[in-house]
């Protein structure tokens, strides 16, 4: 219970922080308007920093169903836990999404542009392709899972993701974090880098149901890529770790 | 009265190289001019890093009446202590603002627009509307002060604020900058997250009483936003990280 | 066999995000397109973190002839392990640029501009002049080598390169990649920053092959500047290292 | 005489580094050119950072006069080691700035600004007045002086600047880095954050000699500004220290 309230207030951290910088970015009229793709990605990165700092300790801090099934793929996170984390990620992300939009509401009421409106909820492809946009979900999401499972690998000194006990203290939750903002600089062009399910699920919900003016077409023929790529990329990264795991020992 | 000088070091540090990255990147001349958000959110977050690193042996460096009363409230810092603290936070503040002001003095009497100046010693909304930039103001801080309070977890092996003992040396003073840089980033285009009451009163007064040329509105009907949404911010916070201590123990 | 599984894991990697991040700048109709120098050179940095991050602890994640060609001349490193280490890392850099390829296809389809789709494989001078460029290789890969064999010197506690054992767990990564940033920031502008024979050459191996529409020169008269650069950086910084050395014993 | 070398060294480093960033940005035709603040003050922040990396552990990096000045000021560096040090280090900037002529030869060849190439060796203020300029390096020399002091604090468990053996390895020269960074993004648009008499001296000695074409004047009235006002910085930043030291024990 108390782990499945760590994943539901990571979650929402994350999304608080990370959709709040797409508003904060895309959004008319905000001090921040136009900051560009450096503050996107280094806001995200830091969204995945402090909401890793605040919950490693109470959840381990997966935040993102991706993790959660690379974990479990590579036998180390136990399969009866899976869905309930799932379940508290996205709702997490969901609770997120609600927040970016009140914190935002007078700045979406003046925005005009549907589409900058929609990306502070969930991806959109910059060229739509399904082929080509599931191959970016699972590229990102394999850099991201094979980082985070061979930072766990057991004959390092650290076991604990995000916070490992040897000498990182709060700055253990900073490699994820840069991993997000290597993924985001580098891979997060074509597809806007969902690399998380829940990420792009729940704030696509919560798109659905709010009563946003001029609101844009919820695109749920798209809702896939960013849901079953992630999850494919997590597969891919625990068979690497799988083998490089037999090679080692 | 140890304690109370690092306070007020601190926190003048801190207002002297905040404003100063706002002065920096806004006044008309200087080489910095027009440097964009990136830039005032790492400079914050940097001010923040500089803040702590020199004062979080002193004081433990809270700089900021929000995390003072974030950590009175969880029963982890002395409430007698508490005004003491707060005053020598403005005060630094005040200092902190002057010394801002005569640093650019050359480029605040070249600069025309009044708002400009006027951001180089307090906030301003994007778009004026108490209810909801109060909310802002309430969840910037949360982030903030539940961040520090969840770093300071008795479970984790750290205890003091910015600089535990647990193998980050001057490291140590990062991850509450690196929450500063992420909150700046995702939550800071609304209202311009001031986030500690001390940030925003003690240059508001300043500004006050400055002969500027041409000076913006002092807009103290403004003045309560930035001072009591951190306030109750904290106070979330603290409730938040009560409920967890009670899961967790 | 395991080693260089490693190096070649590690260097795909690195060239998937190194290279990514200038197709995700470069090429038209990104989310990034025109993201700036600031990201390409944090985009490498960070690129470099998650590559050693990820393979420090197989195989002590060299990635660059460079390094593995300076720690031998320092006698840090086996002779007899040299040559398969560099061919594993051309292949990985080979097999990075061929799935940025794909990840970007149907951008680099859209891009008519040859010269921003070669950029997304290997590097060109701004202004050509041998002397000069090979020069700028030579000078950038010394700082590299220079500091990580520095990092390296035995009066320190730490020996293995990117993870040392002594209390960085993860962020023993950091390191490395923060001098990678700051030759890019501050050397990469005049030939763009190889500092590694096999983030080029593979690279540019791959551009001759692939069927690109409207493709620039391979240039193969400028491969050698980028392969044999470094490899005289890497002297001089073994040379410099093996002085201190003398000096300090 | 090996902490003579170390701090030639480092100082060559950091000015190789950091001019090289400004040459990056400022000079024609670069790959940079026009990259922005962020990158200029990202950059001699990681100047410092490899600088310190690559010479903490032969002459502890000191690589600023003004640091050395502030260290024998508080009893904590032998005045017999100054000038050997001082000299050391603009020696080191002077052959830094040769180098970075070198490195840049065919853009300062095509660059036609002359402020733009001057701009690579030595600071210029944004606005000439003598003493708010003057003040302007006192103030940020304060700010950096202080701090490397403050992380030298006997009751902190670290002693050696710029690389405390408590766990932090090759991430001890990041503190000093990051506050350089926080002080460019700060307070740098006045003057251009000398903060180092070697840093303007040396390179200013190089310019003069240097057979540029269209070169600017070398300014030598304004020389005494960056040369004394870290001085007086360092004195300021000695004097705190001393007091905080009192008011503890």
């Amino acid at each position: 219970m108390t782990e499945f309230f760590g994943e539901f207030l990571g979650t929402f951290i994350l999304i608080l922080l990370g959709n709040g910088v797409v508003a904060n970015v895309n959004l008319d009229k905000t001090h921040s308007k136009g900051a560009g793709w450096i503050v996107i990605t280094a806001g995200w990165g830091m969204a995945v920093y402090v909401a890793v700092l605040a919950t490693a300790d109470i959840s381990g801090a997966h935040l993102n169903p991706a993790v959660t099934l690379g974990l479990a793929f590579s036998g180390l996170f136990e399969w009866v836990k899976v869905l309930p984390f799932i379940l508290a990620q996205i709702l997490g992300a969901m609770f997120g999404a609600t927040v970016v939009y009140l914190f935002f509401k007078n700045h979406f009421d003046i925005t005009t542009e549907p589409g900058a409106k929609k990306a502070c909820f969930c991806t959109a492809p910059a060229i739509r392709s399904y082929g080509s946009n599931f191959f970016s979900e699972v590229i990102g999401t394999f850099v991201l899972v094979l980082a985070v499972l061979l930072i766990t690998l057991p004959q390092l000194d650290y076991v604990s993701l995000g916070s490992d006990k040897v000498g990182m203290g709060s700055l253990g939750a900073l490699p994820v974090a840069l991993v997000v903002f290597s993924i985001g600089m580098s891979l997060g062009g074509t597809t806007g880098y969902a690399i998380n399910p829940a990420r792009d699920f729940g704030p696509r919900i919560v798109h659905t149901l709010l009563p946003l003016k001029a609101k844009d077409d919820n695109d749920w023929s798209y809702f896939w890529v960013p849901f079953f790529g992630p999850v494919a990329g997590a597969g891919l990264a625990a068979l690497v770790y799988l083998i490089i795991n037999l090679m080692i020992n």
